[in-house]
């Protein structure tokens, strides 16, 4: 049954904007019908584009219009949007969000009250956008084993990293030309600290393996300790019969360790990338997702990562669907309903070859004294190449954050063997 | 509402056991509940790796049987896949194939029977292996105009050129390891001529852009009369400041001419691929996919585009959708309920800067006779390159078969401005 939808839209930045435009172009060019009946926005004195009776300042406007059956969430704060997309789905309006850091936070909450109320909340915008990846974990994979997820989730970081490497800026001249491009916001710390591939992993860890995971608790580092020698010293760097790295900004979900034992290892890191790894060619602005499967084996997509009109459509895809009342199904969430489903666990008990450098101020015997190397591969006096435990980096990120270490992965990682002494690193969510 | 899937499965070669393994893996798994009831074979004396009580050699067996609601049809006989289809449909059977042919073929028939019956047709198999392209193309992109839908949809075919370019065989000797890899088959025209891409170019078609196409209608040539010279030159060629160009067999369907005129322009023909498109990278068995669109911008999907597990596990999605009952709703197909969709015709009224490469045999004047060279670029003894109709490469398809002359797109293709003299060339279908 197809429904007439009656949009009540938060937020007219970039991604608001686009998808007005798309609405206006789609209705003529394929008979798509949705109405856009309202316009929440914060700022009273702003010009805007459109008509004014269009807008209004005033949440419940949208909220208590019981003519509106769908509310389009694209705000950037985090806790009002949690507020609004909270008292939209109790009041029984479908939702269409592209907040993922609300989606992160609170997704475990949402999916209750999608449950409890038949109401849809969908997000496909919120990770990578354009890439249409929500709805094949949600639909395609639902029903098979994915032995990993990961790939670069941020536009900004990547095109950052990409100028350094092919123009030979420094990261600071590559960090003003993503700003002045739009690319990275004022304050890009979301970007370049890794929050945003952050969020969007946890939120593409409930559609691939069932678990709401709190993002407080994911090994993240990012590129803001980078400089160009790092990606030089990559280029230069040579593995295993394997010449030349790229350094990217990895977003990572995988299984780990025995198979009986349903543990998922994830991070946010930069990572050493060689050039058969699909990675490798994925440049500027975009985003890229790998899935490894049991059966399906390596799947690539990639596609733009951000921008009002990608984004846009991904909301515009996710507005479709609600014409048909669509919802994920989290089919992969253990349940009462689903109690054969596995229960997988997060784990950051594993040993990762690493690339850490750091500034003349910190001496080695200082970072000896942190990190416990368990195989130094490589040093010189500015960086180690050796290998550590990703628990050992997680409990010391704030050292690593003050002293401006720059840390990438660099070679395998392994899962440890589960010896009585490690297990205290095993954590579960 | 979830129903028990009680699988009637026509065929166990390499995708049919592919599905039964995952099957026996998944129950144990994720919940998964499917059981095969009956499997019908057409050997008798073939000794079969499971219980020979599973097997039957007449398919009333299954088609008659009413506890069985799904048919999996994995044959290589098209019109016998036809005929169980139908049948099968008509009966009220869900049905999921793999039988790009049978689909290319029948597809208009089969969705008017599916539209009379309520019965569900999944073919995600069908297109591309482990790659969820009907599905993305049904849903995700069931709203938004696409500019394109291109790629790489022979795994066996891609396999040979990566070959010859890489490790510098023969186009021989890359065949026959095709082969002896289970790549190719004995016969491997359907792979190297291009009938297999443009089947599949055929059924995503529908998907795309709602037109039921006559594959005998399609522009297409293969890489059967490669050289491996051709690759060399390829290699070697510049153009517009682009250095060095790998040949790839390429299946296209894309919006061609005015925007108002809604043509569509189809083929299937080697193309040089220069470093900067996403498909430069995509090697040996790999298929891929770029879907242009207007707000989503470039999309790219890369994985494994046969073999019995990614396919395997494309049925498999398939079959675990038809728990609820999910069907293909075909909204850009154009119908007396949707009469404001845009009705698109195809069209090879274009002009395509070719690369021609013939045999010794053959002379200059012999092939100026036959093809109305607009501008010529480069010429040597034994190739030209120019710019040629494609609707005249159409029309000249059995005179370049029968002369081995070897074709690939080297540059722009351009629509050809509708004057009078050349509207004959537009067909609609």
């Amino acid at each position: 049954m197809k429904k007439t939808l009656k949009i009540g839209l938060f937020g007219f930045g970039c991604v608001g904007k686009g998808l007005y435009d798309i609405l206006q172009n789609n209705t003529e060019n394929t008979g798509f019908e949705a109405q856009i009946l309202k316009i929440c926005v914060k700022d009273k004195t702003k010009k805007r584009s459109i008509d004014a009776s269009y807008f209004t300042f005033d949440k419940n406007e949208i909220l208590e219009n019981e003519e509106i059956n769908l509310v389009v969430e694209l705000i950037s704060d985090a806790d009002e949007a949690y507020q609004i997309v909270k008292k939209a789905l109790l009041a029984g309006k479908n939702v269409v969000t592209a907040n993922k850091k609300m989606i992160a936070l609170h997704l475990e909450e949402l999916v209750k009250i999608q449950k409890e109320t038949g109401s849809s909340l969908l997000y496909e915008a919120a990770a990578c956008g354009s890439i249409p990846i929500v709805r094949t974990l949600a639909e395609y994979y639902d029903n098979e084993l994915l032995y990993s997820v990961s790939g670069i989730f941020n536009g900004s970081s990547n095109y950052i990293l990409s100028k350094i490497a092919t123009e030979n800026l420094t990261y600071d001249v590559a960090l003003k030309q993503a700003q002045d491009l739009g690319f990275a916001e004022a304050d890009p710390t979301l970007d370049v600290a890794g929050f945003d591939a952050m969020y969007k992993l946890c939120l593409l860890a409930a559609q691939a393996y069932g678990i709401f995971v709190n993002p407080d608790e994911v090994l993240r580092m990012g590129i803001n300790t980078l400089k160009k020698e790092d990606i030089d010293f990559a280029k230069a760097y040579s593995k295993n019969s394997q010449n030349g790295f790229k350094i990217k900004l990895v977003a990572n979900i995988s299984r780990i360790g025995k198979i009986e034992e349903n543990k998922l290892l994830l991070y946010v890191l930069p990572v050493f990338i060689s050039a058969d790894n699909p990675l490798y060619n994925v440049e500027n602005e975009n985003n890229a997702v790998l899935v490894e499967a049991a059966f399906s084996d390596k799947q690539t997509f990639i596609g733009k990562g951000a921008g009002g009109h990608p984004t846009g459509s991904a909301v515009l895809s996710d507005i479709s669907a609600l014409r048909y009342d669509y919802q994920y199904e989290y089919r992969k969430v253990r349940s009462i309903d689903v109690p054969t489903t596995t229960q997988f666990k997060t784990t950051k008990n594993a040993l990762a070859e690493v690339y850490l450098r750091f500034d003349e101020n910190l001496t080695e015997n200082k970072l000896r004294e942190n990190f416990n190397f368990q195989d130094v591969v490589e040093k010189r006096e500015n960086y180690i190449i050796g290998n550590v435990l990703l628990s050992e980096l997680f409990e010391k990120r704030d050292f690593i954050e003050e002293n401006n270490i720059f840390v990438a992965i660099a070679g395998d990682v392994k899962a440890v063997e589960n010896k009585e002494e490690r297990l205290e690193a095993v954590e579960s969510h």
